[in-house]
C-alpha cells in the first residue's frame, strides 16, 4: 500500500534548485544518484537542472506522477495537493516544516492540506522530515547533503523508522560509520499527518528486504496497533522512545509536535508483546546491528563469561545481575575438560578466567577448546565473551568461532578490550565474521540481554 | 610514608630474566627505559641482563636497597623478606600470584611473608599485582609488555588504583588509547596484603602530580577509613566496585581472594562523602577524564541543553531526568536575546534547538551567540553542547568557547555527533581545548552528573 513511496515509477521534485547551498539541490543530486525511474524537477526559477527539464508548476508536467517530494514553503501545501491530484499522485512526502510544529498557522495548513489529499486518495508522509533512504537501491529521497553519506552508504537488512529529522541522519551515520553494518530502509517521519510509524512498521514486517526494525518515536499515533504488529511478528523491534519523561515530553511537542501519551503504560505494553526498549541512541545501533548478524538463540540456562581479567569477569557478573541475566551454573564436567590447560593450583572457575591458561598455551588453543566446552554444556544458552586484543589472534578464529555458534545456536557477544588500535582490528574481525563487539563491558551485557529476551517472545496471531 | 615504592633510591628486580617470552625480562626492560637509580637485577641463571651485573640473590647485592620487586614462584616469598631485610630493603612489590587467591598452600606463605616483613618494619604491596607506573616519570615497575605501552604512555594529573592485574593495564589503556588524557600513577595493588586501597589513597590525596583520583575495588579493607579520607580531599575520587551483586562476589573472592562486605552499606557511605560511584569500566575512565580537564562548577541552577536536532534533545531531557539533574529553566530575557537568530515562526525554546538558526547564520555565529547568552543565565550551572560533527567548526572555536567556561565556571559536556571521520577529529579539537567530549549521548548525561554530584561537595576536617 505504501509502494507508491518505496517503489516509484516516476516522481516529481517541488522546490528542486540548481543552487548548491539549498536543500533542493541536494533532493535531486541525491535522487538522481541512483533512482532510474522518470524525474520532474518542479520550480519556477529554472527551465533546467543536472541536465532534466524543470517544469515550472505541476500542472505543466506533461504526464502522471506516482510520487511527489514537496520542500517549498508551507503556506502552498494545500494548493499543490490538489494540483498533484489532477496528476494522479499517490504519495506526497513533505520534507518542509512550518506545519503543526509552528503553532497555528501552520496547523491550519497541515489541516487543510490533509483534508485535500484524503479527497483525491493521496497519502502524505511527513511533514518536517528528512524523507527516506533505501540504501540496497541507493534510493536518497532526502535533502540530506551528498557529502555525508556517498561515500558510506552499504545495504543490508535494518530498517530506520525515525520521528527526528536530524536523528534519522544521525542514526543513519552512527549505523554505517564502523562500516560494518548495512541499512535497508531509513524513514525520517516528521510530524506524522498521515503515515504513521504503524503504517511503516506494517510495511517492514512484510518488507523481504528487512529483517531488523528499530524506532525512534516521540508519541505512538495508535499505541495498540504498533503493539500489536509488533507482537505478531518474528522480526526484532527495538524501540527508543523520545519524551519519557515530564521535560522530555515537553521538548518531543515543540519538536515534533507529539502529544507524548502515558509513557509508562507504552513501555509496559512494549516488555508484553517482546518490542525491545533502549534509552540512548548509540544503544539504538548497537542493538540493531547486533541483530543484523541473526545469531539464534534459546533461552533456558544462562550465560557463560569467557574472559583474561578476573576483575572484568567480576564486573560483568555484577552488569549481569543488574539486568537480570542469569550466570550459567557450568557442569563440573565442562570445567574439568578444561582443567588441563590450567596449573594444578588454580581450578577453573566461572566466570572463567583463562589468563593462567593462556601464558602456558597461547590464545586460539584455550579459546578454542574453553568454546568446545561451553557450547556443549546445557546450561549455557548465550556467551559474553572478552577478547583480548593482540595480534596473535587471526580472522581464521572468529569463522571458526562462528561455525560453532551456527552449529550450536548459542549467541556470542564479543567486548574487544586492550590498545585501541589492535582492539579496533579485533573488532572489525568479529564483526566480519559475524559478531557484535563492543569496546564497552555495559554494551555487550545489554545487546545479549535485548537477543535474550527477543528469543523468550513468542509471536501470536 | 609509601615513598620507597613511588621515589626508590635503588632497586631490586628478584626473578628478572633475558629471555623476552618471560614477565621477568619486560620488568627490567620497562624499569631500565625510564628509571634512572641503581637497578640490582637477581637471577641464579644469569651474570649480566641487559648491560647490568646481575646477582644470584639478595644477599650477594653490594649495597643496601630501597625497593624489591619479586617476581619468582610464590614459597620463596617468606625467605626473601628475611634476606631482604639485611638489606635494609623497606618495601616489597610482589607481582607473582600463588598466595590467598590460590587455596591454603597459598595463604600461609602469605601469611609468613607478611609476619617477616612486620617484623623487619618493611611494607608489602601485593601479591597477585602488576605494580605501579608513573607516567610522568616513565617509572614502570611492571611486568607489563613493553609493546602495550612505550608508545602511548602519557603523563597526566590522573591516578589510578586498581585491584586487577589485567584491569589496571585496561585502565591504562583505555584512558591512553585516545591520546587525550594522562596519568599520573597507575597502581595495581591484587591481594591487598599489607598496603591497601586507603594507603594509597592517602597518598595520592597528598600527591601533588594528582588531581584526579579512580579506583577500581574488589573489597574495602577499611571502609572507614577509606570513606574519612574521601571525605576530607577536594580532590575527585570515583569509584568502581566489583563484587556488588551475589554471583560478582564470589567471582571476585576467587580473583583477589576479596570478602566483598555489604555492598549497599558502601554504595551508600559512598554517596555520603562525596565519593562518584560508577558501574563499569568505561565510565571509569570517561569520567576521570572530565575531571582531568579541571573545569569548575557552581550547583545551584539547571542544565542548559544546545542542539542541532529536536530529537537528540528530547533524549539528552529524558536521560538527565533518569537521574536526577534537573533542566535549566532558562529566562525570557535569555531566550529574547537569541531570538532575532531564528525566524518569526520558530520562537527559540529549551532544550536550545539551534539547527534553524544555523541554516540561517552558521555555525559558529550561532553557537558563539547561544553560549554568550546561556553563560549569563544565573539559572545555568551547567550545559549539554552537541556539536554537530563538521569540518565548518574549527579548533578555535573550542579555544574561544573555553575562555567563556574558565570565566563563567559553567562546565561544558560535548556530544560529538556526526560522520566517525568528522566526530573523532571534532572530539580530538574539544578535548584538546579542554572538554570532556563523547560519542553517546548517554555518557555525556552521566558525566555532567559525576562533575554537579562532586562540586556539591564540601569537604570536611
Amino acid at each position: 500500500m505504501l509502494d507508491c513511496f518505496f517503489n516509484p515509477k516516476s516522481l516529481a521534485i517541488i522546490g528542486a534548485s540548481n543552487n548548491i547551498n539549498k536543500g533542493g539541490y541536494h533532493i535531486i543530486k541525491n535522487i538522481t544518484a541512483g533512482y532510474r525511474g522518470k524525474i520532474y524537477p518542479v520550480n519556477k526559477s529554472y527551465t533546467e537542472i543536472l541536465g532534466l527539464p524543470c517544469y515550472p508548476d505541476v500542472a505543466s508536467i506533461p504526464e502522471n506522477i506516482d510520487l511527489a517530494i514537496y520542500f517549498i514553503p508551507s503556506k502552498e501545501l494545500p494548493e499543490t495537493v490538489n494540483e498533484c491530484a489532477k496528476k494522479g499522485v499517490k504519495g506526497i512526502i513533505i520534507e518542509s516544516g512550518g506545519f503543526n510544529e509552528a503553532g497555528e498557522e501552520g496547523a491550519k495548513l497541515q489541516k487543510l492540506a490533509l483534508e485535500n489529499a484524503a479527497k483525491a486518495g493521496i497519502r502524505l508522509w511527513g511533514p518536517n522530515c528528512m524523507g527516506f533512504i533505501d540504501a540496497n537501491r541507493t534510493y536518497v529521497f532526502s535533502f540530506i547533503n551528498s557529502a555525508v553519506w556517498s561515500d558510506i552508504l552499504k545495504g543490508g537488512n535494518v530498517s530506520l523508522i525515525v520521528q527526528s529529522g536530524m536523528l534519522s541522519a544521525g542514526f543513519l551515520l552512527h549505523a554505517l560509520q564502523e562500516g560494518i553494518m548495512g541499512v535497508s530502509k531509513v524513514c525520517s517521519i516528521g510530524n506524522k499527518c498521515d503515515i504513521d510509524e504503524s503504517d511503516i512498521l506494517e510495511y517492514m514486517i512484510n518488507d523481504s528486504e528487512t529483517e531488523v526494525i528499530a524506532c525512534y518515536l516521540e508519541s505512538l499515533v495508535d499505541g495498540r496497533r504498533f503493539t500489536n504488529l509488533a507482537k505478531k511478528t518474528k522480526k526484532p523491534v527495538i524501540v527508543l522512545m523520545g519524551g519519557r519523561s515530564q521535560e522530555g515530553a515537553k521538548a518531543a511537542q515543540s519538536h515534533t509536535a507529539s502529544l507524548s501519551g502515558n509513557y509508562c503504560v507504552s513501555s509496559g505494553a512494549f516488555k508484553q508483546v517482546g518490542i525491545i526498549e533502549v534509552f540512548d541512541p548509540a544503544e539504538l545501533t548497537d542493538m540493531a546491528r547486533a541483530f543484523s548478524k541473526k545469531m539464534l538463540c534459546h533461552p533456558g540456562g544462562g550465560s557463560a563469561i569467557l574472559t583474561f581479567s578476573g576483575g572484568a569477569g567480576t564486573i560483568t557478573t555484577d552488569l549481569m545481575e543488574d539486568c537480570g541475566l542469569p550466570l550459567a551454573k557450568l557442569s563440573s564436567k565442562t570445567l574439568d575438560s578444561i582443567a588441563e590447560l590450567f596449573p594444578p593450583w588454580n581450578k577453573p572457575d566461572h566466570p572463567l578466567d583463562l589468563w593462567i591458561a593462556i601464558e602456558r598455551h597461547g590464545y586460539e588453543k584455550v579459546f578454542k577448546r574453553s568454546f568446545d566446552a561451553i557450547m556443549n554444556d546445557p546450561a549455557v544458552d548465550s556467551i559474553i565473551f572478552h577478547s583480548y586484543a593482540t595480534p596473535l589472534i587471526g580472522s581464521g578464529f572468529f569463522k571458526e568461532l562462528f561455525e560453532l555458534v551456527r552449529k550450536y545456536e548459542k549467541p556470542v557477544v564479543i567486548w574487544a578490550a586492550g590498545r585501541k588500535d589492535f582492539a579496533d582490528n579485533l573488532r572489525a574481525m568479529a564483526e566480519i565474521a559475524g559478531f557484535p563487539a563492543y569496546r564497552e563491558l555495559g554494551r555487550c551485557v545489554t545487546v545479549l540481554k535485548g537477543i535474550k529476551s527477543h528469543f523468550t517472545k513468542k509471536p501470536t496471531n
